[in-house]
């Protein structure tokens, strides 16, 4: 695997998830919720689904985006004025099942061979049972929205599922083009990422009935914190922390994604660099020593630095966004996420 | 390609449109807004998409699933209670888009070429582009039905979206397996095909704040209309109407699909005939001369005829459905389709 990046500061390690112990505590009830119903809509009598979805389920992700679902609903006090209510437990499992959903199509997309330290579903069950699985959650999703029967959520959920396929079909056309700039990527990763966190935060507002101010207060917290979250991930696939995180480190490198750290060291570098770059990502032909190659290029020109000092901007966007809200737990809990995605690069 | 099938009387041929012209008329304004809607809808700034998309509309499908939502909502008096209402040719429009995001996906999982007598898109644009712009139109189509705000509608799609979804991972284990029974073989098709007219003609009722009587008839019109639809399509795909229809022959047969008239055909034979279905269908060993072979054992046990008779004990419930509704023009249009379906194999 050859040298890895360090991004910053090495006197906080190793990593924990200390950062976000306060949202995990606030919305320990509620996601406890979540997580039974995730389980239980998961289930079909036809055997593969359940078996599926239970792969990915039990797979260790942090369900961070329905995490923010339930502590945007407790911010707004839709848990006060609904003790018994259950909508926002609802949203949250619709929610993961629209990043589960889209997961399972990107595998298949990317021919990903692994999906957080574990061997990709379609790797176990095939690309046609991912895709079909996958559509099975899309719609599990939707029934679920249905149920909670507010327009509103149903209006910004179903917005966000089509501009992250836009997203998604975007990158289609970025992937290995050296052409593509800053504007271009951030564009990408506007959709196929960041406007699920940012629905993610709205319907806890819109279920709530507060104000257009505080909607959109909320879908700029969760857009900004997005675009921080997937520029981190994209600078941490250069990364030693990856190997940490029970990822492969250069994923993006041999699937020729063009992600900020590349553009701007293909930007910033000499005309034997670009060709590399050209070479290998456009072409595709990667050789033996190639990704030790792409990460000293990146060191060269503090790509991985730059990538998160760019993360930084946006997670100062997010904080704003929340300002006007009083100061609270659940503010605190929310703006301390910010600083967890940022600083799983450090 | 060899030795055909005929299913039954040669006296009406060439086949024509002849019996759904009236539900062509009768939806002919209504389609014409249906089909604008579809154009509008398919857009996006990602050039990939519409480009993709209109590849499909304009691939001539006859648009049969939007045109019997007009029409049911029409029967049940949509169209005089609200003369400016555009509600039924929404759902229309997203009944059509949720068609064309399974048949992008299906083609994935199929390994399809061809698609209606066109290339298909996966060849044109790859796999990737029809999963993730499958994906951005079924985001489309929930779009269109938020838009029209019946909960009672949203329910009844987002149902219908799983239930597809289910019925597709159930032929994957269907598929390749002799040991299918015709049960199986109908809980297939009911999810993966009836699922959707059902949908389709049940939201017209729902629609017009119908009785519950009323909405189970157009449920079950559509439910066995449907069954009885893809019915037909099996039988057709061993069938010569198949090449005039401008549709390979044996696809099922290639892709490994055990239909109807395979299920007949292999119960109903010798030992060694059932050798040659497990070679061909479970082993995938399909040698020069088979697909005549297939026809010709499905020929012998009369499981193309038998099929169609099957289909037409199913258009016959769906027939007996519509009866609660008096006698109008409307009533007889959505008959006509019925006789319509099944006589595409004669």
């Amino acid at each position: 695997m050859g040298q890895v990046l360090q991004f910053g500061s090495e006197t906080q390690s190793p990593h924990s998830d200390a950062t976000i112990e306060r949202i995990m505590t606030l919305t320990e009830g509620g996601m406890a919720k979540v997580n039974a119903e995730i389980l239980k809509r998961a289930g079909s009598n036809v055997d593969l689904i359940p078996e599926l979805a239970k792969h990915l389920i039990n797979s260790g992700g942090k369900r961070l985006r329905p995490m923010l679902t339930i502590a945007s609903a407790q911010l707004c006090g839709y848990e006060a004025k609904a003790p018994d209510g259950n909508d926002h437990v609802m949203l949250a499992a619709a929610v993961e099942f629209m990043h589960t959903a889209t997961l399972l199509h990107d595998d298949v997309v990317d021919e990903s061979d692994m999906r957080r330290g574990k061997q990709a579903a379609r790797m176990i069950w095939g690309n046609q049972a991912s895709v079909l699985v996958g559509d099975y959650l899309l719609g599990q999703a939707f029934r679920m929205m249905v149920d909670v029967g507010s327009l509103g959520c149903l209006d910004v959920l179903s917005s966000a599922s089509t501009v992250i396929a836009e997203g998604e079909v975007m990158q289609l056309g970025t992937a290995q083009r050296m052409s593509t700039t800053e504007d271009d990527y951030l564009a990408v990763i506007r959709s196929k990422t960041a406007a699920l966190f940012a629905a993610a935060t709205e319907v806890g507002a819109v279920l709530s009935d507060r104000s257009e101010s505080e909607r959109a207060a909320l879908r700029s917290y969760g857009m900004n914190l997005g675009v921080a979250f997937q520029l981190i991930d994209d600078a941490l696939d250069y990364s030693g922390k990856q190997a940490q995180l029970g990822k492969n480190v250069g994923d993006d490198f041999r699937e020729g994604k063009v992600t900020l750290p590349v553009v701007l060291s293909y930007r910033r570098g000499t005309e034997d660099e670009r060709q590399f770059w050209r070479r290998t990502l456009e072409d595709g032909d990667i050789r033996d020593g190639d990704l030790d190659q792409a990460i000293a290029l990146l060191e060269r020109y503090d790509a991985g630095a730059d990538t998160t000092a760019r993360a930084r901007h946006y997670g100062s966007i997010a904080l704003d966004a929340l300002a006007i809200f009083p100061q609270s737990d659940h503010r605190q809990a929310l703006e301390d996420v910010v600083a967890f995605c940022i600083e799983r690069a450090s």
